[in-house]
């Protein structure tokens, strides 16, 4: 049976290191960008490097039936909006935050991507010392970009004042950073904080 | 219809103030630790003193309905068992991290309450320079109790070695800190870290 997420997205298993042909690059073989940041922070976890999780999705539970001697099923559930990015934890005693998406844009990357509420959590993350950022993947050329916190909320209100509805990948390119794909860890996110904590 | 969370709890509503009867105090009023901790979180929200959220329940989605002209519908789904406490955050650049649990037990707090990865993730939590512990609650009497994780490790590891599998209600008070109840926030969880920070 097949899991759909709310994006509608089919749900593909990653595929096996055996499967590889055709001498694709490692990373580029169809995992997604959340697989590829779960098993960043798996290996960060295991390393001792970092403790940070992706939150589960947050789902409006109606009907839960207790068959006897088996565990709870919910029966009847929604997706709710989450009201927060998906990502947070700890590096360093630095509080990390952030969103991850992806876009088959391939000029910009459409600010629709985020709802207010995040925006707002990005804000209030910002304002306690945290460090917030998004990470972007443009699926058709699997470039990865770390943009943080204060240039998306500078982007974000040019968009309210009338701006364009996007970043360009130019502006991604000009004052975020590029993310290379590696086998472990696959995003090494943490390399750029460490350049942004130094800097 | 009534739901039920995974500790076979009952859900009951926050009462309204107006269903107040019998001079009971505020924040004694059948409110669950929980309802009262998403209480002071949304506080500390609002007022820009921290951003600290609880995860949402982890579900494990097996099967969910497309109905035309609506949203998704999820019809089977299972509870799965969380990795990690339950509410993380930042307060003052600072990394929040903790769980919550009531007892009914009167003069000790079983260590039962906890799984291994808890620990495990508290553990890495406090390796990482963050800030971890647990908010106990004694139902019987409503008192609330905070301990930092360091001594939630040292009753942890004397189990191990062969200890009781408890922590005494004497130790709790005697390294914890009493959280008193209050109107806004409810439970001032941050007054006693700023008392941790400045020791």
């Amino acid at each position: 049976m097949n899991i759909r997420y709310p994006n509608g997205r089919k749900y593909s298993k990653p595929q096996k290191e055996t499967t590889a042909k055709k001498g694709i690059e490692y990373g580029k073989r169809g995992m997604t960008l959340e697989e590829d940041l779960n098993s960043t922070n798996d290996y960060y976890l295991r390393q001792g490097i970092a403790v940070i999780h992706k939150k589960p999705t947050p789902v409006q539970i109606v009907q839960v039936d207790y068959p006897k001697r088996s565990s709870a099923v919910i029966k009847e559930a929604y997706f709710r909006q989450p009201s927060t990015t998906d990502y947070n934890g700890v590096y360093k005693g630095y509080y990390i935050d952030f969103e991850a998406k992806e876009t088959k844009n391939k000029t910009s990357f459409p600010l629709g991507n985020f709802h207010e509420h995040q925006i707002n959590h990005i804000r209030g993350v910002l304002a306690q010392a945290g460090l917030a950022f998004i990470i972007i993947r443009f699926s058709h050329t699997d470039e990865i970009f770390l943009l943080e916190g204060r240039f998306l909320l500078e982007f974000w209100n040019r968009m309210l004042d009338g701006g364009r509805k996007s970043i360009s990948k130019e502006e991604i390119e000009k004052v975020g950073y590029c993310l290379p794909i590696g086998y472990q860890p696959r995003i090494d996110y943490l390399k750029i904080i460490d350049r942004i904590l130094q800097s």
